[in-house]
């Protein structure tokens, strides 16, 4: 069946992108299922491999039924084979007396190799056998499946093996394989399963992926066999700690007692975290055939056995727990808890790339979950990066934990910034402000505007008289309608009224600004259209479609009929403002570049923003763009300016800055605006503060996440030449979606593809229940994990996820469309 | 002399504390230094060293003229020495060809054992000899000076060779030799320094603790010694990580040719990260000399001592430029810049628990700053706890990344939520609302309050109905004057009218609250005193000292005079805004419970929080306690509210939640404010949140914290029968301090221990730059980074900090001041 399988499996595969894509399947947790790591070479994973099988095989009731034991890649095949040495051994231990209540057993075992290279010479055959045990014939049966996937003769890692031996394997071929036989289950009994890696925990595989990294999608938890002999404390311990880099859980550690108290060590460091057994030591002599030594380590296997099961129901009764008790104690944000039925509570056992491994209770299985909605669009790693941010965030933690930041220097920070001045900031911005989350920044940059606004303006002449008091003086910001900033109470006031800020939501709102109605471009039936709000007068308007997005982009149009409409509507209403509002000022602009994200994912048309941003910097009007959403490659470019041609005097950033790991936010500035600030009293500084400002450990994930997006050598998505990224989501899918009689208009830029379904009734907006159904099908039937947005739907991948990848959760999203009709 | 300081070490140091202290000494880096650590034992740590100290004394100009090697630790000495081995091979290497442009150089070499354990015998001698090379005589003097410290008999781990020779070894010992050794300067020439460690990365030393971690004060950039053995991919790789969790850098790899082709996978797999340098075969007769394999290597030691060089240059000259691009790229925050000058920049090269590791430009030196405003209030690590957060973060990012919060749950966050909930939340609390940092968890606990306020006064009928627009209602706080809760808008109106808030800061600033005129209490003369403000009428107040400050928080105070001078103070107060703001409603109480921090360390009456608590309590008004401050025993309890004597209805954590590495706060709640949101309607919940609320890391992190500083068994701090801290500031020296003339007043609580300073003339208040020559001498001259907050200085602890490393920051503090006086 394997075989057939894997002829599948290569053809459904590209090459190229196996390793980023890295889509992991269900893993049903009914089987207790661990992997056995080894400290280093030669430290007896096989005999342990072998004494726990025969542990499992020989335990009272309840005990499994089946024992499925793999070894997934073998070199110095066919001398060395440790399927073939746990298939000969562990029934052969069962033979040893047995611990009281052992009944009669009927135990049938086989053993079989899948695909060995071909210099492999003989061909093993494969191998049954039926043993009985325990007492009187017949009265239970078991059985022992022992299987070899790939096999090479040379005794050598099995990158050289599979090099020398022209039997290269991708990795995920192993892990597609591995997670076949994890999901292979007996007809009711209980089956454990025993995965032997090879060497060492962080030994290459056949690609040079490391073991580690080849296993982490399952995750499986790890029996760690440590190292009992001189230097053994130190291999142990840093192969557990590679474990925890990877987010294993270890199970145990087991180590040979070489007569060095290395496990009296371990068990003192380890205490509280992992249980600890002893081996007896091993026999050197390669005659001994070990039977005595199997006896004399029986009750270590039996307590090592006891502890993996006692970790594996402390595990299903956590995972069973987690619905009822976040229901109990979580208060979750933007969610109405009486809507949300305990039992469709998502249960997230960790992530792996773009993808969730989400807990299913009913079938006490992981699954994973394309995270659709880049857990809040803030996600960009693939599950190589998550690896690096794995490593770095340790590194940053153990060197800096966290140290403040005025008046102080450090390598994260000046590092973040060099890249963020030279990045998103290139041309135009000189001064980093740092803070928590996209809020605080916009919180911060509306300061930074309205002092430079005051400045310019002349309305500040003496820094301790305060104008307010005479009422004289009231600052407003100009933004559109359906914007979005933040929650905290100043980036709401730069919002238009709605659901978000009513009196229910916040009484202390009200909307300082004057908002302006935006013209939208969207795709419907393969077509770019341009969608004007009745506030905008529209008669001289020639053309509201376009060929492309490309032209809706193109300069040209500044001088199109449309700019003349846009100028005029821009002009009449701060005009119009200006003379009914005598004390209040517009001293700040606040737009997100591009796209409206939590405003339903609308695409303004970048002509109507270059030029309300032209008209404002004529005004001397401080310009922000609220880059959280648009920033770091979401819109396909680093920054969404390149798509709009021109720049803010302040910008903010955050989500997708830490390649999405931890919060981080930053506001950049040009140096007029910083200028506005300085003086020889502290009391013109901006007086605004984070306790966590410029942490490290978000500035290392910064520094990190910013290179790896751009570096065509990290990520293949890059388009070096225009550096932009290819095009993610499939340009005639697109269209297709688009044509459907049930949506209403598709945006797809960059890693976002949002589709806005034909809302029924009137029952729009926000408070929208409309597109649950198709989400709730998508999460349960299609793994994919997507929230709506209103009337909206969209899927979001990260700047480094393929082609290939995105292509087929749309197709997912398209064959569900289409069958909703 | 080593001998010498040897003892007075040993008398100054208290044993039990040795480890937490953890202090660390200058380390220069006029002379690079490395430390060799192994990937496993028996790599050829010890063959490096040689080979790396002859390439570097062999080396042309520009050459070190001394090279000091040192082996703090050897076990199977005299037999085994490593040091005696470098001291006999390294000069007879310098005989073998030498590279050109080599000069006649006379060569003095010694090698000398200061600590062999009783079990050593023969006590080895102290070894001299000059040796001359590479052309005619006496041209250039250089030394090698080569030392083990501690040596034992035994051939078998440190630790227990300590334990079997009755020769105990404490950290700090190790570590002092070792900051006495780095700090050893040659006259005026280059000095190299090359530490060879003991066993592999994490091999245990003397007292038990790792390699990595016994050496992690001075954090030497690492020569890793890899493994060219099969396996040796696994366990390199391993113990690189295992040097990056500890926050080390490493400057190259190093490895013996076994013909596995190990070097070239890890040139590949650490190519853009570290250089990989390779060795011949090293012969395994024990017979050999090794002569031609040192010849052979003298290639690869030589590569390997020009990127350690340049690893050395390219650090010193980016330590050097960090202030100017500071300068120019970075805004601080709360900083006016032109009143930083360049050379005042405090350049943090890394952090080892209390203390900041800094880089002074001028001395070329790393130095050590006890971190006396515990970075904006945020620590809790000591060494120790840093590890394990680094370890438990990396864990963390590599099974979690982030995953997005609302309708899911994951085990750090339920687990985060279930220990708040048993902890600062016990006994009231029964939801947890994440957020990011105070300020949003101020904005947060306010649209729950408000909410709660108008469900129990019926103010909200129907949720559709914007009741703003009618003007009918508006929402205030009630807060004390002095309070601070974060820098967003929503924050800043819950707090009194300060420079923080003027028109210049935040034009949308209007303050919306009754801030009433709190009293206070302070330590002056070693006497308690209670302060009132002009606005309580006082004629009835009998007692304004007390005899401790357990009196003051003594609940028996409720039936005192004060107590009927407060309540009416605060009932008049609230009367008369009642009567004169008709359609106004105070909503919430909104306090720093005990201590208002930014406000100037603060010590507020408790008599008199508590009553405000109860009058409020009476008028339904939610009560909020902002602990972002106050929480995770910075007062010596875990929640402040353990010394009020009551609970609030909603409360605020940040700050220390996480240990002190990453943001996130949490706002908890009662289970009725929690259900002033619940209906069957989306627009009823709060919609208020952040991309990265819940994020894994930062709950992580939470857990980890939260568990370590309440269990004895890692907080000796922690009095389990009171569930206090220990008195970490010492109450003598505090009265002392108390009793200074230029002192004007100290609190002394907890984890913190605040000074005012009589300000001179009229100039207090934020503005104030009157401690700034004190803060200036503290930071220069007695290694104690401190930040004034006005006229207020204040030194700030961990809750794991010890007694007497507190004790030796305020007795440097108490001489300061004596010294002003």
């Amino acid at each position: 069946m394997l075989g057939l399988l894997r002829h599948a499996r290569r053809h459904s595969t590209t090459s190229s992108s196996a390793t980023a894509t890295a889509s992991a399947a269900a893993v049903p947790l009914t089987s207790p299922a661990f992997a056995v790591f080894g400290a280093n070479t030669g430290v007896g994973k096989t005999l342990v491999s072998a004494g726990l099988v025969a542990s499992l095989l020989a335990s009272p009731s309840p005990s499994p039924s089946t024992v499925a034991y793999l070894k997934p890649l073998q070199t110095g095949f066919p001398d060395d084979s440790d399927a073939r040495f746990v298939f000969d051994r562990a029934p052969s231990l069962l033979r040893l007396p047995l611990p009281a209540g052992g009944r009669a057993t009927r135990l049938v075992a086989s053993n079989h190799t899948l695909f060995p290279s071909p210099a492999v010479d003989p061909l093993p055959e494969r191998q049954d056998t039926v043993v009985n045990y325990g007492g009187e014939e017949g009265v239970e049966e078991k059985a022992l499946v022992c299987r070899t996937v790939y096999a090479w003769r040379e005794p050598v890692s099995p990158h050289l093996a599979a090099e020398r031996e022209g039997m290269p394997v991708e990795d995920e071929e192993v892990r597609w394989l591995v997670d076949r036989w994890l999901a292979e289950e007996d007809g009711g009994g209980e089956v454990w399963k025993v995965l032997e890696t090879a060497g060492g925990v962080a030994s290459p595989g056949p690609s040079g992926t490391l073991q580690c990294d080849l296993y982490r999608s399952s995750r499986l938890p790890a029996v760690l066999v440590g190292d009992g002999r001189l230097g053994g404390i130190s291999s142990t311990l840093s192969a557990y700690e590679t474990l925890l880099l990877r987010g294993y859980d270890v199970g145990s550690v087991i180590l040979e007692d070489r007569g060095l108290s290395n496990d009296r060590f371990l068990l003192s460091y380890l205490r509280k975290r992992v249980p600890v057994h002893v081996l007896p030591p091993i026999p050197e002599d390669p005659k001994d055939d070990l039977t005595d030594w199997f006896s004399e380590s029986s009750s270590a296997f039996s307590s090592l056995k006891d502890s993996l099961q006692s970790f594996h129901s402390r595990r299903i009764q956590r995972l069973n727990s987690m619905q009822r008790k976040s229901k109990d104690l979580l208060w979750w944000p933007f969610t109405q808890h009486d809507l949300v039925p305990v039992d469709s509570v998502t249960v997230i056992d960790s992530r792996f790339g773009e993808n969730f491994l989400a807990y299913k209770v009913k079938d006490k299985k992981i699954v994973p979950q394309f995270d659709a909605c880049a857990s809040w669009w803030t996600q960009g790693p693939d599950s190589n990066l998550q690896i690096e941010l794995a490593r770095d965030m340790g590194y940053a933690a153990a060197r800096y934990g966290h140290v403040m930041f005025p008046e102080n220097v450090h390598e994260p920070a000046l590092r973040c910034a060099e890249l963020l001045l030279g990045g998103v900031g290139k041309d135009w911005a000189s001064r980093v402000y740092f803070s928590d989350n996209g809020s605080t920044a916009i919180e911060i940059a509306l300061k930074m505007a309205f002092r430079k606004y005051a400045c310019d303006h002349g309305i500040i002449v003496d820094s301790e008289k305060d104008i307010r008091s005479e009422g004289s003086v009231h600052f407003k910001v100009l933004a559109l309608n359906g914007s979005y900033h933040g929650d905290t109470l100043g980036a709401m006031e730069a919002q238009a009224p709605s659901a978000y800020t009513s009196f229910l939501q916040q009484p202390w709102y009200s909307g300082r600004g004057l908002f302006l109605d935006p013209p939208t471009v969207y795709i419907k039936n393969k077509t770019a259209n341009l969608s004007l709000p009745p506030s905008i007068c529209h008669d001289q308007l020639c053309d509201t479609c376009f060929s492309s997005l490309t032209e809706v982009f193109c300069k040209t149009r500044d001088t199109s009929s449309a700019a003349n409409v846009y100028v005029s509507y821009i002009s009449q209403q701060l005009s119009q403002y200006a003379m009914s509002n005598n004390s209040e000022h517009i001293a700040a602009l606040v737009i997100e570049p591009v796209i409206q994200g939590a405003g339903g994912m609308h695409l303004i048309d970048p002509l109507f923003q270059r030029l309300l941003i032209k008209e404002c910097k004529n005004r001397k009007i401080p310009v922000i763009f609220d880059e959280v959403f648009t920033g770091f490659w979401r819109l396909g470019v680093e920054s969404a300016s390149e798509l709009l041609g021109c720049f803010p005097d302040i910008s903010c950033y955050a989500k997708l800055m830490t390649g999405g790991i931890v919060p981080l936010a930053a506001t950049l500035a040009t140096e007029p605006i910083f200028e506005a600030f300085r003086s020889d009293s502290k009391l013109t500084a901006l007086l605004h503060g984070h306790s966590y400002t410029a942490h490290p450990m978000g500035c290392t994930a910064a520094v990190k996440a910013i290179q790896w997006y751009k570096d065509p050598s990290t990520n293949s998505n890059i388009d070096l030449d225009r550096m932009k990224l290819k095009e993610l989501w499939d340009g005639v899918l697109v269209n297709h979606l688009s044509s459907l009689p049930n949506v209403k208009r598709v945006v797809s830029l960059g890693t976002l593809c949002a589709i806005e379904l034909k809302a029924e009734g009137s029952d729009a907006g926000y408070a929208s229940l409309y597109a649950s159904s198709l989400i709730r099908q998508l999460r349960e039937e299609d793994n994919i994990y997507a929230r709506p947005l209103g009337n909206v739907i969209y899927l979001m991948c990260g700047p480094c996820t393929t082609q290939d990848s995105c292509t087929r959760q749309l197709a997912k999203v398209h064959r569900r469309l289409q069958k909703l009709n």
